[in-house]
């Protein structure tokens, strides 16, 4: 952080004095890394950077920037450099980048680079008519291909020729004159094979592909599968569309762990940084959830006012309350935690719901009267009096049972009813679980309390 | 799943009698795929099995399976074909086989293979010098090296020669005598330059490398940043020790995934699927967190008691409590998930600290005082007086503010503590927010209802 303070401002000042001494040192610095030094300038002096680089290497650095930064940018540098910028990028990079940006921005922009670069500008269209999130949205268009009746010598020789323009070449498509894609062929094929062999004969035929469509997440289960580095993208009719890198799929994993854990913690995700988000953004992403569970919480209210007789009646019954309610949201919060791993890996599928339901109540009863043991051990030591601790025992195996059961069968019912499992179980499952803790403690109580005065009538209990 | 019912009992059979039909089919079936099958079958089949087929595939299908598996699978072979198997997979995964086997199994094991493989059997030692979690754990020494003086002609003949043991080359390295890295050539860089022109013309000098002890997630940041297929792991005097794939990386972060989900849902790693681990698997699992969690919550019992007193006078007093503590929990949920993202990903350090700490404050104060006024609205409406309205409110502001510092600074101050922040946070946020909430709450009542029996010292409230 402290070279780009230091070296930033002048960079821009000596890229346009001295470049050919720059762009020597820009061999010695990876795109990724200057990225970092841009990532650091205010917007202004970034934007005059990028434009004084060699724009290949520009193109490099701004596809390793954030969003949100990509946006800013662009226009600070204006239609023109940008439209020259982002013909240099890789496909699936530029296509990306032109989703984000609102219409007002990337409507002349394209127009732009349809001057500059038609070739670009068709790709841009061709490559965002599929969403993000699917194998259209995460592919390129850029790879080899060459036709079946060529030799290996002749591929060779087209892998030479487009080596420049190509991203990552790990193998050469054998592609027919319709576009249908025949086989593959790895590099190591290519290097072992005699010049004069046809590419048929060589040539991989059953080729692992997926069609355009396919999310993101299982196209990342896919690559994982069978270990591949390209993954071809291939429609209906075989027609080879694009290819996707194992790299924007490492991006795409990671992106929706950090996802996925803001969710757990019911926030809404954020893109930025830590520290480069501001208070609006975090109030933004937060209230959401913060206030659909309070509203939900609502429901405990009532249901303690309905008992309103029995805690007033016995002093030590609220005591243990916020005990016992945790108890059955921790209890929820594993279950559910387990039940939806298990959905995303496809360990489990909602018909399976009762084989599920049978394992949470077994471990219910098995956890619930562990606490059970303990709880009742609590409220005997600090001489509550041994009804309650019977109350305590047999309410903690309910509701770690009622926790269990909830916590697990919610994710199953919400991905019946076609919602996302991981996102809407919590606070259903919060309040579910609360407002069901407060019944079955109180219930019990009351049902006690009735034991008790029915067994000792002159007692007066109401 | 199906598929394998049918077919797995005859596939071993027809294996038997006709080993050159199986053999064509095993062409078109890719090991994942088959690893699917065996996956399904019961140990002494899927042993039989693996024993038929031909050593190569059969290792590459034993890679595939998860490490539980692996082992049974071990013994039910025995020790001289689960050698032979060995000896084929790829030397991480033999390495990471080796490390998970007990022992009992693994030496005699590991003498075994000395005998059928000595090259192997030093491969596994070497590997397992490091920890399983450490980018020597997760490497490979089978790579394509050449020495700096050879010609691009040489180099491609030494590809040629090692292709098929090498599982994925995508390049060479330049390695010197000594063993010191001198830098890579990629496979593409092969095909391109002439075949008389000397490999340290055309090399990448600037090689991107980490060492053997960095732990896995940075390796993976790493491979990331960079968008590498390959990365070599290099000692301290630039001696390449082996490399790492990206495949492997991408099981690293999915795995890195499941098990963080699991942490945050208060749950022990589980590696086996769902319907596979056993009950006591889960009980295991689950006990730990849940009984820490509830001992953890005899504070708020203790809390409870202090401010009976007030409890027994306000009967509406105890209707919110559930409501307000569970505000405070997850207020605090969401600034621990927040800093704790923010930590793993270098977005903050332990001493940013009082940053956090003015952020959290600010946020909780927005964030409370939207609350306060839902709160407050709902008390007024539930007709429970105005008194109690403002005790809530005011209990929320400062409830939310108490949930986000503590959620907030808890990962930190562990952090420099030495512990691992995503684990240890929960079970002290979750205590301290309900105790503090409690306090907090009661607290206040306490206050106005003292303050109210000054102004009107006839009305003789306990």
């Amino acid at each position: 952080m402290q070279l780009s303070r230091l070296i930033g401002p002048e960079l821009e000042q000596i890229l346009r004095e001295n470049p050919s001494e720059v762009r020597e040192l820009l061999d010695e610095i990876h795109p990724a890394d200057f990225a970092d030094i841009v990532r650091e300038l205010d917007d202004q002096r970034a934007g005059a950077l990028l434009v004084e680089l060699p724009p290949d290497f520009a193109a490099q650095v701004f596809e390793h920037l954030e969003e949100p930064q990509q946006e800013t940018l662009a226009e600070e540098m204006g239609l023109e450099h940008t439209a020259r910028l982002t013909s240099h990028m890789d496909a699936d990079d530029r296509a990306d980048f032109f989703s984000v940006l609102p219409p007002a921005i990337g409507a002349p922009l394209l127009e732009t680079l349809e001057k500059v670069d038609p070739e670009a500008a068709e790709e841009v269209e061709e490559l965002s008519r599929w969403p993000d999130t699917s194998a259209g949205g995460l592919m390129t268009t850029e790879l080899v291909s060459v036709r079946p009746g060529l030799t290996i010598g002749q591929a060779i020789a087209e892998v030479r020729r487009r080596a420049h323009e190509v991203d990552a070449v790990d193998r050469v498509f054998v592609v027919a004159d319709g576009g249908h894609l025949e086989g593959t062929l790895e590099l190591l094929e290519l290097l072992r094979a005699g010049e004069t062999v046809p590419v048929s004969d060589v040539m991989q035929r059953n080729v692992i592909s997926v069609p355009p469509e396919l999310d993101q997440e299982e196209v990342a289960d896919v690559l994982a599968k069978y270990d591949l580095v390209t993954l071809p993208v291939v429609d209906q009719r075989g027609t080879l569309l694009g290819v996707i890198t194992s790299d924007d799929i490492l991006d795409v994993v990671r992106e929706e762990h950090e996802e996925d854990v803001q969710r757990m913690g019911a926030v809404q995700p954020i893109d930025e940084g830590y520290f480069a988000a501001s208070l609006g953004v975090y109030v933004r992403k937060r209230a959401p959830w913060l206030l659909v569970l309070f509203v939900g919480g609502f429901f405990t209210t009532t249901a303690m006012r309905r008992f309103d007789g029995a805690l007033a009646a016995v002093a030590s019954l609220s005591f243990y309350l916020p005990l016992l309610i945790s108890a059955g949201g921790n209890s929820g919060s594993q279950s559910s935690t387990l039940v939806i791993r298990a959905l995303a890996t496809g360990d489990i599928e909602a018909r399976d719901w009762h084989r599920v339901l049978l394992r949470e109540l077994a471990q219910g009863l098995i956890l619930g009267s562990m606490l059970a043991a303990l709880g009742a051990t609590r409220v005997l030591a600090s001489g509550d009096g041994l009804e309650l601790a019977l109350v305590v025992a047999a309410t903690l195996v309910c509701i770690v049972v009622m926790g269990c059961v909830v916590g697990g069968m919610m994710p199953l019912a919400l991905s019946r009813l076609g919602l996302d499992p991981a996102t809407s179980s919590t606070p259903f499952i919060a309040t579910l679980v609360d407002v069901l803790g407060i019944v079955i403690y109180l219930g019990l109580a009351t049902l006690l309390l009735e034991a008790v005065a029915r067994a000792h009538p002159v007692v007066g209990v109401p």
